[in-house]
């Protein structure tokens, strides 16, 4: 198990780091402050193109994708960088093209993708020159078994027919957005996790409708698209369209879980890095009843404690994008479920601390820390909820332990 | 210690269940759905009118104030009330005229308000036909220690001039708020708890710059009045607009915050009950891995959890009302200090557990929990955080554990 | 809900107070320093002898019982004067008469004994005269699932034939241990709940090896009688041995743990009351890095928390009381889970951080806490394992929200 | 960061996992079932002279050691093998020699000690013929904070004279030990951490009085020589018994906690295994209400986490053993305090939950888990307690923070 970065990494780290400093974190300001232009409804503030750019020009573009149509790096090289966007997650991901669900529509269709669907969807989206989005959650089932999913999707002729409800389709509603891939059943028949497929719809085919955005704690995250509600009523697109085999759709979308939960955990811990710093810079400056925050026990005691979590998580990261780089990622299941497990609770609880730290400051506009704190909230119920995972973990630790017993 | 219901609250809980499930529950659905009128930036929702005189009709207005002025219930005989209105916490409170912050401002006037203050602003304020707001907490300064709040009120000649930023100024921007309470101070000399004042400030008065609304974990009340930042620039009041006494700001906030807290605390009880009523109508009804989630062992568990927490705050608050009553705010300081401890962490846990057991929709609009984890969150930095709580009543049962050795 | 205490509870509790002041903790110190006869192996320290007599004498006897044969309290009366008691729990609940598992004996020998049985057994027990021992839990199968019970009590002719292995026995090793009352199966038929039935067995009946004692976390509890691990071979007692009517163990058992529970809780508090005692004395005379412990704002925290938690719990178990006196046991029933759910936990906690505030000396045997804790942690699983109750409290409470959302 | 395991790590493991398996765990249900010779009173079973001289002939000897006088292998070598031998805390240690305090005795008289007391005391201690104590907590200070440690150590003519009460002298009572190395004061002058310096003090010293052994959660540890209480009472010892320089005894300390922490946790770790692995079987075997305890989701979350916290936790200690390797224990000081927080904390969660999982079996004799929780807890006050380390990291933290920000 060897951790440490390598030359590659360090080189395009401390160039990230530059970027950060020189651009994002300015950009970001001027966002808060109201003093940049927010663009259209849903859509990305005119600075992101600017970001864009420059991070082309830095080499700091599509480092998120392995293999050839990426910058080509590990999941263990990738994995620090990751954590550097997470520091300014509204636009640093987005800024370097890393932004989630694109970075797993991406890798999927590098993966599945026939020529002509990497040609058509891949190229323009490693190019941001459109967006995509990922509909896989339902509001009428409880997705957290995706074997529940009961979106329809219908070989009829040579065209499929696609008709059902999904929410949190994160992206949707960008006017960038050009291409939504689609989770539903194409079989009632074989195995339960068999059954379903992922067909690439455009967003302007007829009987999609996109109905309105749903928030998260109070964030509609409108400048990344939001989160959609859609309806697809008899959408009809060719048989062409659909990714990989009949049948393949949890495979596939299982492929685009794991380096996912990695970037997810990484942007996490980016996020509780700078929200420890923040903490910290607060509680050196405030005073109440004689003494400076950072003198107060208890404060120091939320300090150590965070940092012991986050360096805990972090080594739990890394060794799981170890493994998947040498074994894949189906080897590394117990890793990706345990990471998934512990980083959004151990984020989610650094976070709050250094809210309650900033007392009123905390919970308002003025610092990330509030939306933080739902990103980190609302990724323990996304890509299932911790209770899912804990559970299907666990099952797996009991049989291997009766296994070595017996 | 004797917390049952007496007859006359029994009858006003009955009326209230009533005019909940009569009138609230349908006007939130509508403004939930987006049908109903979302009224004036900042302000309420026309809707809220309808209910005010609804309300009035049925005797259920100003419930909240003992004494001559209001309903003349005791804070025991209020609170279990008050948590029926914690149901629907955008609409109920504000319907019976029981809504932060306007009672704890009707309160102060009541007890410490000259003759002509009661007339112009208690009477108007008992009426709903103006709102007001309290201006205390500053973004400048560690305000969990009140000694810190450097806003100045100056006397000059006749006048008193205001100057300082406030934020977090509850109602403010609502465009039926005619009056700002202003804490300040007024002296340099004497002991810390005794150089602040309050002033009453008309929303109008020259110098008053009502800046921005401050959101909470994504939330801005905007139906409330906002939660707004306020400068204060050379404004002046005639001295007849002191309220109390010079020096008497702690004293007449310290009589503003007993009842409020019971308020507040009963208030989120009604949340908790309702997050646990709708997680159970959730559990019964979704199906995940073959199982009902009311019949998964973890779910059980926090519904067992939630209920037990639940009855143990109630407990605990009613005890505190029951002393108030009975010895005065300042004989319960210690309980009245352990219930703003307990309950809204207590309530965070449960509205949290509630959210988890919705998945997707527990974070979204479509349910209040979001912002009822929202409202709980707040409620443990705002009057104080937690740690300011616990440290002075830790500090008081040392005192009195060795008084009782010595 | 009336909690106050009446007349007679306050007089009998300051008599209690001045009994555990002037003989039970001179005597638990005379024995912790090792300077009284520790008595028989097993057995009681002959100063117990002692302070039966002087309780008597102050009438401070069997005062747990209500009804005829005993003081003649309700619970809610009880309640408070068993908390004293739990200050110093290895005297003065045996000092009194008022020991578990005897009282819980004598309360199932009073409601469901024969006439016969009860001037045998009973009447010795209320003098003190004899100990009892009640045989449940066995080491072969899963007991917090009460029908697993496995020991089989078979009819044959005129008499019980009882074969098993039962263990924590509690109080079995003492000397003066006369009656075992032993639940085991007595039907193969008939619902799961109505096949097991109650025997009396004396110790000393051909068949019966007591083993061994079972030790929890290092304590052994040999002054009371320990916990035994009891072989059953073809054990035979007459027919009249049977308690109640044959299938009625578990109904006999529910009825025996109401009262238990609430004595067991009420005893954790006087513990818990004691270790915040010992705990403010400590903090308020160690001095750590230039300040004494009681002026750091952990310690302050951790004693802040520990009085609303003992507060909380405290009106939880007097609210089961108080419904129990009022409704019956049976009505009663969530009341008592509820309690038996949240108060080992919080009292664990409490002496838990009372513990850490003495440092080495708080895990030793110069003070009570590390017992204390071992008692409250052993309460989590005695009775049936937290899981057990929360599982079932949540279950009965979505029924009950979903009854009242039909 | 290389944390794997290297070729003679993995040659030793497989080794010591063959020892374990046929020598000490027999031996330990041989002690546990009372098969065994007890030995003497607080002195080692004879066994362990069986298990000592196979341990030696299987080259798993001194593995502890670093350098020339042990088996020379890095803190990252051992520290898997620490794991190890974690699993059978009672016997494991010492059969290998590999037991705290004569661990760290060895270690400080290996680095501070002359040619002279090394051939007089680590010569027999690495033979294992004799054993050893460090006694430097007291009874009558806040030792957490070790300026506060009050013993003299007073320079009259060429002897050093002892006074003060030491306590918790782990392994004193041993009739095999014969060295107490005592940290005192040397000095009133000078900076606080260099007053105090380290005497070597034969146990037959006159003045030296071992009172009694001290419990730990009613553990005695009587086969290691327990935890003893001890009078220094005018006890004289040559000026060469001096350890290094004058005033150098907590810069001798510090040297001794450093490999010792990570020792401790990879001990923990190993026992934290053993709970899950009994865990597991337990729950595979185990059936309530219908349902193995297994197939329960309640069950399955805590073994999920168990791994999830374990793993965490191992790999912390493992990023700190490479550091020391690499830069020292100076350098690796955060590290090590980290890991002394985060481990004793997770093990006693994981051990709890493996208690609970076996019912009343898991708080008794017939299961290494009570103990293992109780070695846990007890390890949270050592060397200092949680809350010392949590603000002292914290502050670093913190300092740390404000220069990156400079």
């Amino acid at each position: 198990m060897d951790f440490a970065h390598d030359e590659r990494t360090r080189e395009l780290a401390d160039r990230l780091r530059g970027f950060m400093a020189e651009h994002v974190h300015p950009a970001e300001e001027a966002l808060a402050r109201g003093e940049a232009d927010p663009g259209p409804e849903w859509g990305p503030p005119p600075l992101l193109a600017d970001l864009r750019a420059e991070a082309r020009r830095r080499g700091l573009w599509n480092l998120f994708l392995p293999g050839e149509h990426g910058a080509g790096l590990t999941t263990l090289q990738y994995a620090p960088l990751a954590e550097i966007t997470g520091r300014s997650p509204r636009l640093a991901p987005a800024a370097l093209n890393c932004a989630a669900p694109d970075t797993g529509n991406m890798e999927i269709l590098a993966l599945a993708g026939t020529e002509d669907q990497r040609r058509r969807w891949l190229a323009p989206l490693l190019d941001a020159r459109i967006r995509s989005a990922f509909a896989m959650t339902e509001p009428d089932v409880g997705s957290s078994d995706a074997t529940n999913i009961a979106t329809t999707v219908e070989r009829v002729g040579a065209e499929y027919v696609v008709n059902g409800r999904k929410w949190f389709v994160s992206g949707a509603l960008s006017p960038e957005c050009e291409l939504l891939i689609v989770l539903g059943r194409t079989s009632e028949d074989g195995p339960a996790r068999e059954r379903h497929s992922m067909v690439l719809v455009p967003t302007g085919t007829p009987g999609v409708t996109v109905r309105r955005g749903m928030s998260q704690f109070g964030y509609s995250d409108d400048d990344h698209g939001g989160h959609a509600e859609i309806l697809f009523e008899d959408v009809r697109v060719p048989v062409a369209n659909l990714l990989g085999e009949p049948g393949s759709g949890f495979a596939i979308a299982q492929a685009r879980l794991g380096p996912g939960r990695v970037h997810h955990c990484m942007r996490l811990l980016g996020m509780a890095e700078r929200a420890v710093e923040l903490a910290c810079a607060r509680a050196a400056t405030r005073t109440t009843f004689g003494r400076r925050l950072a003198d107060q026990g208890v404060v120091r005691e939320w300090v150590a404690e965070s940092r012991v979590r986050i360096d805990q998580c972090r080594l739990l990261v890394l060794r799981a994008a170890w493994r998947m780089d040498r074994e894949g990622n189906r080897a590394a299941r117990d890793e990706i479920q345990g990471i998934k497990i512990a980083v959004p609770r151990a984020v989610e609880w650094v976070v709050d601390r250094a809210v309650q730290i900033h007392g009123a400051a905390g919970v308002s506009q003025d610092l990330p820390l509030a939306r933080f704190w739902a990103i980190a909230r609302s990724l323990r119920i996304a890509d299932g909820p911790d209770e899912v995972h804990l559970r299907s973990l666990g099952r797996r630790e009991i049989e291997r332990q009766l296994a070595a017993l017996a």
